[in-house]
C-alpha cells in the first residue's frame, strides 16, 4: 500500500478530535508521543466525483492575522465557499447557512456535510462554508510551509481566533449584499460543533442559533470524568458482544509479550500484515487504538465512506470477524481480522503501511498542545484500553519538546466556560441544538440534556459521530429522519421568531 | 503654575473618553492634532489623604501578554487591589465585587468609586480592583518606557485582552480562595462601564450581572448621530443660559479673527492668563474645549473634586460668569471669566499653562486609533462648538501618522455588537444596568431603555457621568439616593436569583 493511500486512509477521519491514544499505553509501552489528533491527516485528498454533487464558488477574503492585537502582520487569504442559487435575498430575510469549517480543507467538510445542503432549497438559505485559518487552502504567511514552520508562525492558530475570521467575514458580506438584516444560522461538527455552540456564545447579534453536532464543549479540565471517551468506545464494542470486548482487552499484553520476543517484531509485522517490518511495538498499538476509536465514531448503522469504505453497523461486523475467527487463531490473528473491517473492507490492501511519523508537524496537534487540552484516561475495569492515568505534567513536556509551546489547559473554560453549565445556559444562551450519537464516543463531553426551551438536547441512542449532518439517504433509519425534522423545526423557529422581532421593530 | 500642576489638573479627569475636539475644529483652525483622548493624563498623582479612606492590599498577577495567541511573549505583572475584610467567605457564597479597571491608575479609580466599598459591607463582599493592562503600575515589558515605546509593544493594549486579563484573574483567584460558588458582580465607570457591560456579555459564566454607569458601547459607527456628544454639552450650557450659549458659538470667531491680527497671539496669551505666548490659536481652542466637555460630564448638583476642584452645577457658574461678566468686556473676556470657574475655581493660580505636547505618545489615544474609534460631529445649527463632520480619513491618516497604526472602524461591533442591540440583548443578556444621567454627553451613547426585565436603564435626569459610583454623602439628592438604592436592589436580586439556583443544584 502506497504512502498516499494510506495517507488517504487516515486523512478521510477528519472532523475528529483523537484523543491522547498513544500515552495510555505508556504503562505497557511507554513512550512520549505526543497525542494523535489528526491536524496532520486533515486535508483530504480531492474527491472530484463528490465536488460534483454540490456546486459552490469559491472565494477568499483577507483577515487581519490576529484579530486581538495591533502587531505589524501579514494578512491572509481565508477561503470560503458559497453557494446563493436558493437565497431568496435581503428583501425577503433571506437565512444565511454558515459551518464553521474545522481541523481540515473546507471542501472536503462541505461534501460531507449534505444535512445543509439538502435543506438550504426550503429555507431559501445562502449557504457559506468558510474555512478554519490554517487548515486547507487558508494559509498565513503564503503556504503552508511557512505558516507550518514553528511556533511563533503557528501562534495564531486558536478557535478565538478562527471565530473572530468568521465573525469578521460575515459581518463584511452582509454588509456588501446590504443583507444585515438576514439572520445567520452556525452548524457544524465535532470541533466544529464546539465552534458553532461557542460562536452562538460570543456573538450572538451574529447568528440567531447554531446546531452543534457531537460537539464536546465539556471535554476539558474536571467536568466530565477523564475516562468518558475510553468508556463509551469500549462499550461500543461490549454491547455487541463480551467476548470481543475481552478479546481486544487481552490483547495488549499478549502484543507486548509477542514484541517482547526473539523475532518477535518480525513476527507481528506478519501477523498484522504489515509493508515494512516494525520498529517499535508502538507504531502497532497507535494503529489498533486508532481504528477501535474511529470505528465508534463511524458506528453507522448503514453502510458508509465518511473515513473508511465500511458496512452498517461496523463494529459488528469487526466483533464478528473477532469471535468468529476459525477455532485455533490466536488472540492477535483474531485481532487482526478485526481491524482489517476498518482498514481494508473493500479488501484492496495486500499490506499496511503505519503512520511512521508521529513527531511530524500537525496542527490539529498544536491546537490540542496550546489551548484544547483534553484530559485522557482509560480505566482498567471498564476499558477495553490498557489503564492508563491521565498525566498531565508528561503531556506539557511533550508539548514542549515537540513544539516548544507550554499548554494552557484551563484557558477554554476561562474564555468559553464549561463548568455550571447549565446554570450558564439556562440564563444566557438561547438557540443552540446539541446533537449527540450516544454510540459516538465524543458525545460523552457534550450536552446531553435540555437547559431551557431554547437550548436543546437532541439524542439518539443509536448514532454516532455527527450522523444528522450527513445527506439524507434511502437507508436513513426512522430516528434518524426525525432527527432531522427536528432539527429543521427548530431552526424554522428561531428564523421565525427572528422575523417577527425584526418586522416589530419595522412597524414601530 | 508648574507643569506637574497642570498635568494633575488634566490627570484627574481620568474615566473620560474624549472625543476628537481638535478635529472639531478643522474649518476654524485646521490641525492635524491627534484626538486629545486622555491616555495620557491617566496616571493620578497619589492622594495620600484619599487613600487613607479606604483599606486594601495591593497585590501582582502573573499574566500573559496575548490571550489569543501562543506567541512565547513575556509575562507582565497586572496589579489588583483586594478588600478581604467584610467578605463572608465561600462557605456562605459571599460575593465578589469586580471593578473592571480603566484607563488609569486603578488607586485613582478605587478612592473615586466610593459605591463599591459603601455598599461591600452588607453584602458580605470582597472587593476586588483590578487595574487595566499599559495604565498604572501594569506594564508590559518591565516599564512604561518600555510598554509605550512604540506600535509593536503596544499592540496587546486592546479591550478583548483586558477582559481577558479580568477573566483569567478571578478564575485563579477563586480558584485558589475555593471561592468557585462566590458571585461575581461587575461594576465599571465610563470606558470601565464598556468594560463592565462586555464582560457580562462575553463572560456570563464568570460574572451575574454588571453595574455600566455612563457606558457608551453605541458610540461607534453609525448606531447614535455623531452629533449626539455635542449636541448634549452645548443643551447642558443651553439649559443653563442660551446667551451664554450664544457666547460661546460665537467665541470661535472671535478667537480666530484675534489670532489673525498682529500681536494677536500675544493679545491672546494676556487675555486668557496664560503662562508662555501662544504660538497657534489652536492650544487654546482645545483648551477651552476640554473644559467644555469635561463640564458637562462632572456637572454634579453638588460641590466635588471629581475631575477639578468645582461649585455645584458648575455649568451655570460658568455662564453665571459669561453672561455676568462687567458690562463693556469683550467676549474672550467673558470666556476667560468663565472657563477660570473650571480651571481656576479655587482662585490659586495666576497663569495658565496649556497641554504643550499634543502629539505625545498617549495610550488612550493608541485605543482611540485602533478599537475605540467613536465618531464625533458637531451640528452647526446645535452645536455651540465649531461645525465639524467626521472625517474618518482625517482621522486614519492622523492615527498613522502618531502611533503607525490603521484604525479598525467596524471592530468594535463586530466583536461586541451595538447594532440592533435591544434585540440582541433581549433574547441574550441578563443582569446589566445601564446607568446614565442625561446631562452626560456620554449618556447619548449608552442604552437609555429598558431592554428586558433583566436589561435596565437607570436614567437620572440630574445625574452627570457615573455620578451613581461616587461615594455617598449628606448633600445627595433624592433622585441620587433612589437611583443607589434601586441598584443595590437589583444587584441584590441577581445574588438571590443565583444562590437559589446554586442551591436547588445542590439539593438534587
Amino acid at each position: 500500500m502506497a504512502s498516499s493511500t494510506v495517507s488517504f486512509i487516515i486523512i478521510i477521519i477528519t472532523t475528529v478530535l483523537l484523543p491522547a491514544l498513544s500515552s495510555q499505553l505508556s504503562d505497557l509501552f511507554p513512550s512520549n508521543n505526543p497525542p494523535p489528533f489528526l491536524g496532520k491527516h486533515s486535508h483530504p485528498i480531492k474527491q472530484p466525483n463528490h465536488h460534483q454533487q454540490y456546486r459552490y464558488e469559491t472565494r477568499y477574503f483577507s483577515q487581519p492575522l490576529d484579530h486581538f492585537s495591533f502587531l505589524d502582520l501579514p494578512r491572509f487569504r481565508q477561503r470560503y465557499l458559497i453557494n446563493t442559487e436558493h437565497w431568496v435575498g435581503p428583501s425577503r430575510s433571506g437565512p444565511i447557512f454558515l459551518y464553521c469549517g474545522n481541523e481540515g480543507d473546507i471542501e472536503w467538510f462541505a461534501v460531507n456535510t449534505g444535512f445543509v445542503w439538502d435543506i438550504a432549497p426550503r429555507f431559501g438559505a445562502m449557504i457559506l462554508f468558510p474555512e478554519h485559518r490554517y487548515y486547507g487552502d487558508s494559509m498565513p504567511f503564503g503556504s503552508k510551509e511557512e505558516a507550518y514552520r514553528n511556533a511563533t508562525t503557528l501562534s495564531y492558530l486558536t478557535a478565538e481566533q478562527a471565530l473572530a475570521d468568521f465573525a469578521v467575514l460575515i459581518t463584511d458580506l452582509k454588509k456588501n449584499l446590504s443583507a444585515e438584516g438576514c439572520p445567520v444560522v452556525l452548524f457544524g461538527g465535532s470541533y466544529g460543533g464546539m465552534l458553532a455552540a461557542w460562536m452562538r456564545l460570543k456573538y450572538p447579534h451574529i447568528a440567531v442559533g447554531a446546531l452543534a453536532s457531537s460537539a464536546p464543549i465539556l471535554q476539558f479540565e474536571d467536568i466530565v470524568p477523564p475516562e468518558t471517551f475510553y468508556n463509551i468506545v469500549s462499550n461500543s464494542f461490549k454491547r455487541e458482544s463480551s467476548s470481543c470486548f475481552d478479546t481486544i482487552k487481552n490483547s495488549w499484553n499478549a502484543l507486548r509479550s509477542e514484541g517482547q520476543k526473539e523475532d518477535g517484531l518480525k513476527q507481528l509485522s506478519k501477523t498484522f500484515h504489515l509493508c515494512r517490518e516494525l520498529t517499535s511495538v508502538q507504531g502497532l498499538s497507535d494503529w489498533l487504538d486508532s481504528a477501535y476509536s474511529y470505528l465508534a465514531m463511524v458506528n453507522y448503522p448503514y453502510p458508509s465512506n465518511f473515513l473508511m469504505p465500511l458496512p452498517g453497523h461496523p463494529i459488528r461486523e469487526v466483533c464478528k470477524k473477532i469471535d468468529g475467527s476459525p477455532a485455533g487463531s490466536s488472540i492477535l490473528e483474531r485481532i487482526f481480522n478485526g481491524v482489517s473491517v476498518y482498514y481494508n473492507y473493500t479488501g484492496e490492501f495486500d499490506c499496511f503501511q503505519l503512520d511512521d511519523d508521529p513527531h511530524g508537524m500537525d496542527v490539529w496537534n498544536w491546537q490540542a498542545c496550546t489551548e484544547m487540552v483534553m484530559p485522557m484516561s482509560s480505566d482498567q475495569n471498564t476499558s477495553m484500553f490498557p489503564a492508563y492515568d491521565w498525566d498531565y505534567s508528561a503531556f506539557r513536556e511533550e508539548c514542549q519538546r515537540d513544539f516548544q509551546v507550554t499548554p494552557r489547559p484551563r484557558w477554554i473554560t476561562t474564555e468559553f466556560g464549561g463548568h455550571d453549565i447549565e446554570h450558564v445556559l439556562k440564563s444566557f444562551g438561547s438557540n443552540i441544538i446539541f446533537s449527540n450519537g450516544l454510540l459516538d464516543p465524543w458525545s460523552g463531553g457534550s450536552v446531553l440534556k435540555n437547559i431551557s426551551e431554547t437550548i436543546i438536547a437532541l439524542i439518539t441512542k443509536e448514532g454516532a459521530h455527527h450522523i444528522d449532518l450527513r445527506a439524507s439517504s434511502t437507508e436513513d433509519p426512522d430516528w434518524l429522519v426525525e432527527q432531522r425534522a427536528t432539527e429543521i423545526k427548530l431552526i424554522q423557529g428561531w428564523i421565525y421568531n427572528y422575523t417577527k422581532k425584526m418586522k416589530a421593530t419595522f412597524e414601530i
